[in-house]
């Protein structure tokens, strides 16, 4: 735990996405349970991918598989605020991506929580990984962030 | 089934509370899952109540505990759309309160899901039925709608 | 609400499926969040289709929408509070089923929540409703109960 | 990716908790959404701290809050699966832990996923880390395993 980077600011990340939150996210301590978090990381990828539109969940032939996620959590949330989940590409492979999400408390600057998942991209029918598509490469680039030094 | 009410609009209800979906939220079918529709009516009332001043999740004495609930989908809603929950209240007790609550997807202006969920004010500590609070009783007020003719 | 029905016994159901309560389904009282109630209906009456060998989800012809449901809270449920839920058929239409659900919390006689919910069966393709097929008429018929008087 | 840690099997676990998967849980792509096994992780640990007596949610002057958490997802679960969580406190600090978790589906031996999860126990009155309290220590101390070398 010596080695705990910094919570990011906004200015790191190259999108983001508007999450409300929910009475049922509180727990029993009165702030957004550790798990809802990656619901916002997921919502904030998938939500930029759709409206790219390079992600069709109903019949595309591609789809991204979660194979790893991790979270930090700095100062907590609770209903009823708001959340900007902020998003960025730390690294685009042959068929996986690197995604990077920083979630800020209504309108602060620093982030509350920050973590990462990666997508490998697979064919849908045979569920073996495949290179990324041309349409997906072109919506991910403006995502793209050298990652901070930390 | 054959007495089902048709779909409200938008004009039936008193306030809207801005709600977005999220990834999970879609089940196997590609839609908003029926489970979730409730946690929407949750957040609506309690976030009304919340920004209204009378409901302290964290101090206060009285507490809204939900004694039943219902609700009739008419259309499917699915992320990534957003949604407008409509509240109002149909009838006020000593101690409860019957909410209506209409869910609209979009811009949409009818009613995609519509239900209803009913509070029993209690003393935190007793957990004994309790009369509503002037505070709460005036929070109320501008919700207060006579229930459509059905 | 000078109507409200008693809580059930066990005896009242005709198949039980069993649930573990999770953490984060306690919400900032310390109970079962009344959202996550459906949850349990949901898993009970789909789990029992998926066993019985009727419903695939992923390849089936033939899905549940739900177009109503309700709920009664009686009694508390909090984790680690196992649930038992017990299911019947109150009424089996040419392309509908009425569902009645009961939720008892560990070794408990009477019910903690009862509710319903209604599945109307659809192509999957065309989205139309279809008649009840045969496989689900069969796996639905040990669970025929009559509504108990209310 | 290159240095992935292999899946690890039963016997690297020090106890289990037997949790039951949801319609709900599974996503759009007919699996059990990555977030959904967060909340195993935390009922995991959570339930068995409450059923050894060393975490009392309401009255309880010491809570762990979450500071860390990460996973990786090995081959799908899917309702209606059963999951076995394994866990066991990889590190004790003064007042934080390092539980880790591997899930396992149904009767399988080698884990479907595995992550770690760090709680910072603080004083629930000034939200101040708090060294553990004994009654902790000795709970936890049946569950300390030396990390596998990986």
């Amino acid at each position: 735990m010596s080695h705990r980077p910094a919570a990011e600011t906004r200015a790191t990340f190259a999108r983001f996405v508007q999450i409300t939150t929910r009475w049922m996210d509180n727990d029993v301590y009165a702030h957004v349970n550790n798990v809802v978090y990656y619901s916002f990381f997921d919502t904030a990828v998938n939500q930029y991918l759709i409206e790219s539109g390079c992600l069709d969940i109903q019949t595309g032939t591609q789809i991204g598989l979660v194979v790893e996620t991790s979270c930090r959590y700095f100062s907590p949330i609770a209903f009823p605020d708001r959340v900007a989940a902020g998003i960025r590409v730390a690294h685009l492979g042959t068929s996986s991506v690197r995604y990077e999400v920083g979630l800020f408390r209504n309108d602060e600057e620093i982030a509350s929580a920050q973590g990462h998942f990666v997508h490998v991209y697979v064919d849908r029918a045979s569920n073996r990984p495949a290179p990324l598509s041309e349409a997906l490469r072109n919506a991910l680039a403006p995502l793209m962030r050298p990652a901070p030094v930390s």
